[in-house]
């Protein structure tokens, strides 16, 4: 019988499965990685007796001028050798012949692939907390800038109470400074060097592990081969931590496209960080902010990809794990480069505090803080409520605001009400009386900056190693306050 | 107070900003669509009489110019010019002046890039099908030769009762056969033009979008401009299915890695779909069917990546719907190349019909038809099932199966077993015995067969669109089978 | 050396994992299918001559008896028996004694408990095709009533040009009709029946699977026994339609949360719809609407969920596949609840013309209409939009809308312009203006609302199926418009 | 005209939004932190001066004994009252006036949800550290006692090198030791109160958050109070470390399946954990290895509801935000069960010695150590490699394993093979040869052990903290290894 198929699948086979497999097209980031993980390797197998120092020499400086050609643009990459890691190799063997391949004595691709990538992850920790540290400095800044500014404080995205801009800003000082924890620990438990574990059950060489741990700069080595080779758990903490970050800026996002529509009104973009329109100059759409907004998704499909390839797959190297590094450079990428547009964002953006301002003037969000004038007056708790929202009935059916009843309608709900009450529901009087830990009263709101302030400042003097080690919050054993 | 950020983002601003929102990276893959629509939209625009005739013909023939400059790899692409769209359009310009301006009349950005996502899911269903047609194809030809193959069926990875391997392998044929309506559906859902839509509202300029929508190949045009610019949903639900048919797929690869084990041996991978060992011959790893399995969890990741994107989201456009490109683009990719690799593995790939047959002789699975047999002797029903508990215990017992007692040992728990009960017992008489309609009997197998052929000529011959109104079923009315 | 463990684990086996792998806690929802199967099962094995019909008559009554006990309450549900399935048949044998174990001939749990889903998915489907309906038709009536209400029309979340309310409130009737679609076409799928698969390779008994397929209202029966038990694509298809839907919910969620509040005051929700504050009777919390948006969460959760099971897994039946149903109902529950309140929300919600008429008198988006204006009265289109950027500007600059500028400030610009300039401007007269098919011009309008009218009289008069045989976009073969 | 949808929903408005809103049917669960969080409150309010000495014993005295009458189930749960908070609250002031309504003050719903989740989060991390750990010592227990088992090590589930079970069986060890950091971490995080933050914007009364942290255990406050109540990241964070475990589970899972398999053989589930079938009595399906590897699922969809809810949520608090209960419920429960029926699984579980033996017997995986042989008795390296293929070859060709050819027939390839070549390529020689730290050889095996059991008494004794405090990998400055 005539096959359906024909005979096309054998003949273009090769090339097919050969594409398939490849992952040349996107490891050869990991070159770097690569060839110090190389480096490292040769120089233990020196000291351990089990290449010649001439042989881990020549190695070496071959690997160098590697290094060179990939930064110069002039290295051969070919995809039927199918990865980094043999592109190297080969090339080296090129250059220095035979002894080129004793550089894989007592080493796997299994355990050299998953080295790279606990030094790319490591690597690219260090880079993320370094752009979450610059966000953050925005963000002090321009709280510090905004501590006289009040703005409505909302739940339900309806107005609440009234709070200080520089209130509001730094709640996302808190929440990096979470996610700063969390990639710390992250990187933490990728310290930790999976090199020496062979396909999976280790070597019969007399390699040392600890040595080229330590060369490599990590803290530890796996205590288990199979171990090492299976595990990308520390990939996928990386992930939920990138997914965590990148909801926050999507919250950020969210608000700040809210806040420059003409409703809200409350921000305006730098023109850098929009794009407008010819023919109306005040239209301005804020690019940036709805992107910040939409890249949560690609970095929750990283997660979700990787969690899935791991689930039910056993022990211990299969090449379902090669879907590991695309998923984790995109979202690599993705989160810096929106924590660094986020910040010059936020560094240019222009605050209407003008239309704040009347915002908070023209709304109900101090009744709560006349019912508490009427508690102080003397009127029991449950009736001044009551009293209150009485006022604001009568207050709403003639269209204006509680500032705006005069003395004698007041009187009409309560005696007690005198003169002094105008004072108690201002902006500013209602924002200074949440003077509770944490709470928007100005005098609060200064002593998060100075916590901040401090944060921050010992972590650009490299006093904190950052993540759990860092209290990201009040850490005295919590007794009394003073 | 001296910023802690320093001045330099509103410096490096522009380039960031610019980096981060541009889509001239990927979305250039668009360029084929773009130009499609843009010449319909030229064309209705002459005729309706909005454009000269002239002035139509110059910018067509300019833009059949751009595609050939594309084609040849000389066109100009410039970052400053966010995406494809303004590439082409400010390209157009260069070439005919500001004629080529004229081509943006009564159309939006919003309604441009959108029609071209659609024309670009029309075209990838399309070949994602015909890809699933080629890998029934070559199942349909490896069960044809393994109708007379008898192997271990499977629950709970328990052998449970022999089957043909014949049956087995076309269960993926309707596998494929649901994901194949599932694409047509989608497909039938993306044929819709919202070309015309302007940026949301619809335009003032006498258009003729059922003129657009026909000469650019689709069924109908969107009712309602908002919903034309808003609407992603085709995306999701292309992703959706490709999620699905993934899915198969991996569940394909996950028996081949299995059946390639040691321990089962019942397949031998091709060589070009396998990568070898130069120090163990006999050893090959399923690489093309590990990434098969492991290639689930990017397409699930695409699919939730969009719908957290469209996740609240208001109408009408925003830019965080610019992050449905990629992960279309990923999905569709991942999807087509392994349906390819599915097919080139499959139809190389060596069934090793002699482990599948010591398999089955080697276990208990005929069990259920000692008991039938019994039945058949005359047995109540349940008294059988007890007897032959005891009897397979015995023979466990014994290390020996079922074939191999002898009549006198038989009889010890029933005298009404003779030898005929040895012929019942074979494999061969196992699975002829299960002949109800769709079991696992050669001659149900040979009209399943049939009937997967019937279908896939019709295909051949494009006498169906596929989708809902290929019956993937038997559908008949259901009445009495004959 | 003594156990680090102790011995309570064999202890505590038993209960452990008789509780772990039970699922007569949530599968006994699906009692009322069990028995419709299990009579139709029954009923075919009499007509088959497999049972007796005094055997099957026994059986038939008793298992109405039972459905009564479980409506009533008496059922004694026991979780020994792990799931409905045994259950009920242990009933049922507890009823009328072995004849009860005769309903199992020709059956497996395998090919049971997936036919009880497929009649679960059918069943919900045609309820939220249902709700969906209910939903259309409220958004239906709600634009009727306002085909006279000019609201601005958002891109960015910015003011973009103005629509009808009708209009953007229709964007959402067609975003059903699409789900309803998805819906239809997955209960074509899911409407195959796999009963008489047994546990995967058919059944020796002479079944007729197509009886049983018909009694139960199945068009089809699935061709292949192994894909019968093994085959969860279509609650896959059925979690994806929800998730798609369920994100249409969020953002008309998502929209309301923004009209709801003081900055945009575009709705009032219903008291019904909404939380209120005694303190602050202005005060109205949109909850609904936040957790219609808020859903779309468990909805996706429930999709990668089922997924993540299916991943890998071989054929045919595992234990694993017993996930999918508590996702399935979630799903179902979930969906049902927000359409059906999201239409009592939409039905009661009170719309504030007069805010949205302010809303679209201040701001600019009518210029692009004095560009064409100016075009018009034959100024060239490129520098028609050069002057009228310069006018926006200038009006922006003394705090002026459009409408509010003078002739003679306007004649400074271009002396093409008349007193016929101040009626081209009017919101009334922009939203005239955008007649193109689909528009948000009234007569366009109008047309849509038309059309609507007549899908949704179809769907109630029951002359469509739906699914992909309603078209649900303009089905005229797309030549010309009239 | 007469409305479509009639005028039914405004009458069963109220029901249906009522039970859309309501929580009270899964926030039961938190009573009990309600409850504690209550009288914390209450007594900071009376050490503050705000309530009296009287009122709050009142206060603590009613609430004692609506915690008893819950245990009871005497509790009058009412829908009506929306949720836990106030349906306790309603209790409150039932029992004992108007002072019961004196609780809330100074206190939002807002902050009290979250105070309640915050505790939940803390115990429910306490308890599957405990349930890790019982895992890990069953996992230990089990390695002690098969330091002598050697069985095949996979990659790509082909047999690769022989390993120690106990080898294999620690690397789930340290994959648990890991999850136990990150859950570790995660209490670190959730261990701040947000008690005191009010709706958003802190109180207005002289509170001290404090001392409330203080009594019920928190060891920090949240530093900003719009922060306490929008934040969700430590379910989040909660979420991802419960579904990486629950991904290790699946991978053993997984593992514990295929090696029920009659083609591995190497496990036995004890029929406590596996269901049996009447006739076939060796037939055993590891339901709960299924189970275990199919909740991934639940739990990976768990997590992406979160993460979904939380983008682009505005600050502060949302209705959105409910939906975070029943998914950190769900994950939790299903953790907790799967680790729980794990540890009796592995616990009860018969290792298939014999088969592993024999396994490895059988499989030419001591290749590499002929080629090393041979590179010991002088022949250059990449010669070893060679010569060794070519005699691999020539064995398989025979049908025969490496220690069955006759040393005559080595001698053919290389007279350097002398009679110790068989001692070699014993199993039990080629384990012992892997002594790279880490490695598979018994005396590597020992000391990880030895470590392993270190770190178990540890915890036990209650030294750690865990977290990123215990060093799960070797922690020393990694210098050189005695």
């Amino acid at each position: 019988m005539k096959k359906l198929w024909g005979g096309r699948f054998t003949k273009a086979a090769d090339k097919l499965a050969e594409g398939f497999t490849a992952s040349i097209g996107f490891d050869r980031r990991l070159w770097h990685q690569d060839i110090r993980g190389s480096i490292a390797h040769a120089r233990m197998l020196g000291r351990q007796g089990i290449l010649r120092a001439e042989e881990v020499e020549a190695i070496v400086r071959a690997l160098e001028e590697i290094a060179r050609e990939i930064e110069d643009g002039t290295f051969p990459f070919r995809q039927e050798y199918e990865d980094i890691h043999l592109n190297i190799e080969k090339r080296l063997i090129e250059k220095i012949g035979p002894v080129g391949g004793k550089l894989h004595t007592a080493r796997s691709r299994n355990d050299q692939v998953v080295t790279d990538v606990h030094l790319y992850v490591k690597e690219e920790v260090a880079a993320i907390r370094g752009l979450i540290r610059d966000l953050q400095a925005v963000i002090l800044d321009r709280a510090s800038g905004e501590t006289g500014t009040i703005m409505p404080g909302y739940t339900h995205l309806q107005r609440a109470q009234p709070v200080l801009l520089a209130h509001h800003l730094l709640a996302y000082f808190w929440m990096l400074e979470r996610d700063d924890g969390r990639f710390a620990d992250c990187a933490r438990r990728a310290d930790v060097s999976p090199l020496g574990a062979g396909a999976l059950a280790g070597t019969t060489f007399p390699i040392d592990r600890h040595v080229t741990a330590a060369d490599l700069g990590f803290s530890a080595v796996y205590e288990n081969s199979i171990d090492a080779v299976s595990d990308r758990d520390f990939i996928v903490e990386f992930l939920a931590a990138a997914a965590i970050c990148q909801m926050h800026l999507s919250r950020l996002g969210e608000e700040l496209v809210n806040w420059s529509s003409a409703e809200f009104g409350f921000v305006e973009m730098d023109d850098a960080f929009a794009t407008g329109s010819s023919i109306m100059p005040q239209k301005k759409n804020p690019d940036v902010a709805e992107l910040l907004r939409g890249k949560a998704g690609r970095v929750y499909g990283d997660l979700v990809a990787l969690l899935t390839v791991l689930k039910g797959l056993p022990l211990a190297y299969h090449t379902d794990l090669q879907e590991d590094k695309e998923r984790l450079f995109d979202a690599a990428d993705t989160l810096k480069a929106s924590l660094a547009v986020a910040a010059g964002m936020l560094a240019t953006l222009r605050f209407r505090r003008d239309r704040m301002r009347e915002a908070v003037r023209r709304d109900y969000s101090n009744a709560t803080d006349l019912a508490d004038y009427l508690a102080r007056k003397g009127l029991p708790f449950r009736e001044a409520h009551e009293v209150t929202g009485r006022i604001v009935l009568y207050a709403i059916e003639r269209g204006k605001y509680l500032g705006e009843l005069s003395l004698e309608e007041y009187r009409q709900f309560s005696d007690r009400i005198g003169e002094d009450l105008y004072a108690a529901l201002t902006p500013e009087a209602v924002v200074e009386g949440r003077a509770s830990y944490g709470g928007t009263a100005p005098a609060e709101v200064a002593r998060q900056l100075e916590k901040a302030r401090a944060i921050l400042a010992a972590k650009n003097s490299g006093q904190t190693q950052g993540g759990s080690d860092t209290k990201t919050e009040d850490d005295r054993p919590v007794p009394r306050r003073r």
